[in-house]
C-alpha cells in the first residue's frame, strides 16, 4: 500500500519537474532529467547520506517508468494537466506526506539519531524540489514560502512522540502520512507562511497571501 | 587505449570548463575548480550513486594533473585555444563517447539493471557540464539543445543490443564509442535538435539553428 | 580542543548562511536550510566521497544544535550581528583553518594520496560556502577572489612538509591552522587576490580592492 502511495507521488513530482522544464522552453531530455530529479532527487540524496545501497531507482524498475509516463503525460496532456491542477496538488500533497515518513522509517533504520531521521525525512520530500529550482537557475520556492517542510517537520515530530507512546505500524505510518497532508492543505487553505527574515529583522511573509502553481 | 581516451577526454572537458570560468572573469581558483567538476564531476556521481569506492581521481593521480594541465594550457594559449575550436570539439566529442560507454560498464558490473546502467553511463558524459553550469548561475545548456544527450542514449541502445547479439569486447566498447561520435557530429552538423517543450506544448527548437562554444 | 574549534566555526559558518538568507527575504526553513549546507556540507561532501559513514552529524548531536542555535541567536540579534563583524570574521576564520586541517587529516586516514587530501581538506572549508551561494542562485563569491581557498591550499602545503620532516601531532595541526588564519589575515588585511580569467587573457584581480561582508 505504501508503496503505491509512493508510486503516485514520484508520479506527481515527476509531473511538477516537467511543467518546469515547459515554462523554461526545455527539450525532452531536460524535461527527463528535471522530471528525475524532482522526484527521485531527495530520496537518493537521502540514501547516499546513510550509505543505503544499492540506490532504489537503480534496481527497481518502476520508478524510471513511473517518471517516463509522466514526461509523455504531461506533454500530451499539456493543457489539460494544468486543469487538472487541484487533483495534481492532491497527488503532490500525498507524495510530501509519504516520501517524508518513509524517509523517517528508513533512516530510523540506520544507526542516526532521532533529530536527523526527521531531517531525512524533510530531505526526501523537499529535496528534489530544491535541486530542480536551483538547476532551473532559480533560488528555490521553498526557501521563501512555508507550507512545505513545516507539516513535514511537524509529522516527523508527531511520529516520534506516537511512537514514544506506544503506537505500533501501521498506524503509526499512516495517521503520520495524513497528518502532514492535513496540515499542508490548512496551510495552502488559509494562506499560513513562516515569518520571513529581512536585514530589519523578522516580518510578515509577503509571498504568504500568494498561491503558487509550481512547487 | 581506453584509459588513454578517458584522459583525452578530460583535458577537453577541463579547457571548456577552464573557458567557462574566463567567460564569468573568475580567478584561478575559480577556474581550477570549475575544470574539475566538468571533467570528473559526472564520473564522481557515478560512482556515488553505485557506492564504486574509492573515487578514481583520489587515488589515481592523472586526472588531476592533465586537469591542472588543461587550465595552465587554456590560460597560457587562450587566444589560440579559440581558434583550435575545431579540434578540442573533436576531443570534446571523444570525451562524451568515451565516457559514456565507461560509465555504462562501470554500472553494468555492478548489480543494476541496464536501464539504470544506460543512464549512469549518460550522466558521467553529461552531468560535469550540468554542475559546471548551475555554479555559473545558469540553466544548463544542455536542457535546450539535443547534441549531447540524445547519442549518449542511442549509444548505450546500440551498446545494449550488440551485447544481445553476443558481440564482445573490445569490439563492443569501440562500435559503440565511434558511433556516439558520429551521431552527434551529423547532429552539429545538420543542426538537428530535440522538440522543444512551452507552455503551448511541443514545438520546434529554437536553439537549433545557433551554435554554441561551448558545452 | 579540535572538537571545540570545529564548533566555532561551525557556528561562524551557520552564522554567515543564515545573513546570506535574510539578505534574500527567506523564510526560518531557508534560514536553517542555508545555515546548515553553509556550516556542514563541505564536510559532509568530504565524507560522502571518502565513503566515511556514519556522516558526523547525523550521529553527533552537537552539530544540529550549533546550528540551530546559530540561526535563532542571528534572527534574534540581527543588527547586533552586523556590529559583530569582526568577530565573526575572527571566528569565520578559525572555521576555515580547523576545517581544512581536520578535512586533510580525516582524508590521510583514508587511501588517498596526498594532493587528493588536500582537495578534500579545501573543500571541507569551501564547499559548504559554493553549495550556499549557488542555492541563492548565484555563481560563487569565492571562484571571484583569493582570501578563501588560497590559504587552505597553502596550509595544506605545510602540512605537508612539515609532516615530512617528522614534525608530530598536536603541534602538525596546531602550526598548520595557525599559519592558514595568518595568510587569510594578511590577504584580506592587504586586499591580496589571485589574477583573474578573462577572454583577454589574465588580469589583474578588480575585486581585490573590495571587501565583502558575507563569503
Amino acid at each position: 500500500m505504501i508503496y503505491y502511495l509512493d508510486i503516485v507521488g514520484t508520479f506527481a513530482f515527476a509531473v511538477s519537474g516537467t511543467l518546469a522544464a515547459a515554462d523554461r522552453k526545455m527539450d525532452i531530455f531536460g524535461a527527463l532529467f528535471l522530471a528525475a530529479v524532482t522526484a527521485i532527487g531527495g530520496g537518493t540524496v537521502r540514501d547516499l547520506l546513510l550509505d543505503a545501497h544499492p540506490i532504489v531507482w537503480t534496481v527497481d524498475y518502476n520508478y524510471l517508468w513511473v517518471i517516463t509516463l509522466a514526461v509523455i503525460f504531461t506533454i500530451l496532456f499539456q493543457k489539460w494537466v494544468f486543469r487538472l491542477r487541484k487533483t495534481l496538488f492532491f497527488f503532490d500533497t500525498v507524495g510530501i506526506g509519504v516520501f517524508t515518513i518513509i524517509g523517517l522509517e528508513k533512516a530510523l533504520s540506520y544507526d542516526v539519531f532521532f533529530g536527523a531521521a526527521v531531517i531525512l525525512g524533510i530531505f526526501s520530500a523537499v529535496l528534489g524540489g530544491i535541486i530542480r529550482d536551483t538547476l532551473c537557475g532559480e533560488s528555490p520556492l521553498i526557501f521563501k514560502k512555508e507550507i512545505y517542510a513545516t507539516p513535514c517537520l511537524l509529522g516527523g515530530l508527531l511520529y516520534a512522540s506516537m511512537r514514544h507512546y506506544g503506537i505500533e505500524n501501521p498506524y503509526l505510518t499512516y495517521i503520520s502520512v495524513l497528518f502532514i497532508m492535513s496540515i499542508r492543505f490548512l496551510a495552502v487553505r488559509y494562506h499560513l507562511a513562516l515569518p520571513q527574515l529581512s536585514n530589519e529583522g523578522l516580518e510578515k511573509n509577503e509571498h504568504s497571501g500568494k498561491k503558487s502553481s509550481d512547487n
